[in-house]
């Protein structure tokens, strides 16, 4: 399997889908497009991402091609195992699955305005009214599903599962812009920053060597 | 299972957690709650939309609570059967779902300027430059997956699936708003408007008795 992915510092898609085929356990060879630099309107037109419409994450097995982060999951799931995603009791996957949704097509004004950037951190600031409520909604989210189902273990539905997967990128968000968090969050916020994938993908990104101004305007703005 | 929506004639995301629970061929009972009328910022406020951050479908099973659609199409597939909502083969499974996904989170100005409204049938008009792009994007995956997995069938991957329930609001709107489309597009939409599901929800439609002027105004603006 071969996954084009943007940047690691910037890209909060790219790493879900990323995150998906470590969790798989499967072989890949990965290949990164710098997101917004000089050629990145010429990339995007090529072969390989025509079928997402220029977008990453794309994972490609042989012919076989699954684009959008929620889609590479449940294409990795039927392969190894729905077990390896999603938690097995029904009621809880079934949140599980709610929350994932909601995260893959909702808060529009916490992504717009704290972009993913693992590389840097930032005092805490003023948020808008929307970007505040969303934060609200994600961390009320979050607690229903520890309460519920977080058993013994430090993630949202005990064992690490797709839930992890798909708020990743926004605990790295709460961490870059030192978003204010009760305890219990701060607590899974640092139960994810020590998960051997996730620690991988933001090792991985301190050590790119390429900056793409866009994202740093925005992170300054 | 019970199942919470919105209007018919304008709710699209109720309609596609509708045809999931029809598809899936398991007893329901359906609740409507009228979007964006007086006592909707009260009623959202319910137990019952709790979980869900007030927003509709939203579909319980005793304790079980799911929301958004896809969530839902996903939870009644681990119930009935993958092949009751998703094709089976791998590589077509591979693109119905990632398909479904970008529906899911994409399309937003498609969305916003051509609100679904089944009641209602307009003339052609001059769209922006971001929702005639749009409306190519689906139209390019709509041919590309009809060419590779359309087989003898009507649907995109031959037997109606997910990915057809997931564009099926959009088709409504292609009619509408007397979207011009390719051959291939007006016979898909028209076979989309002849599946006995897709026809009760547009007929349950005519037939509701409130009007929310919101919706109303929109479509005339």
């Amino acid at each position: 399997m071969k996954l084009f992915i943007g940047n690691k510092a910037y890209s909060s898609w790219s790493m879900r889908g990323w995150l998906a085929v470590k969790q798989s356990g499967l072989a890949f060879e990965e290949a990164t497009v710098p997101l917004f630099d000089a050629d990145w309107d010429q990339r995007r037109q090529g072969d390989e991402f025509a079928a997402g419409g220029g977008k990453v994450p794309i994972l490609w097995e042989d012919d076989c091609v699954v684009w959008d982060s929620l889609a590479i999951i449940e294409f990795l799931a039927d392969k190894v195992g729905r077990d390896v995603f999603w938690p097995k009791d029904e009621q809880a996957r079934a949140m599980a699955r709610s929350m994932a949704a909601e995260m893959h097509s909702g808060f529009a004004n916490l992504r717009r305005e704290l972009p993913m950037n693992v590389r840097k951190q930032y005092p805490a600031r003023q948020l808008s009214a929307e970007t505040v409520q969303e934060i609200g909604r994600v961390l009320s989210t979050w607690a229903h599903a520890r309460a519920r189902f977080g058993g013994t273990g430090k993630f949202l539905f005990d064992r690490y599962s797709a839930a992890d997967i798909m708020f990743a990128p926004v605990a790295t968000r709460f961490v870059t812009y030192s978003v204010p968090l009760p305890g219990f969050a701060a607590t899974y916020v640092e139960a994810l920053y020590t998960h051997p994938h996730i620690r991988q993908w933001i090792e991985d990104a301190q050590n790119e060597d390429w900056t793409i101004e866009k994202y740093e305007q925005e992170v300054a703005a």
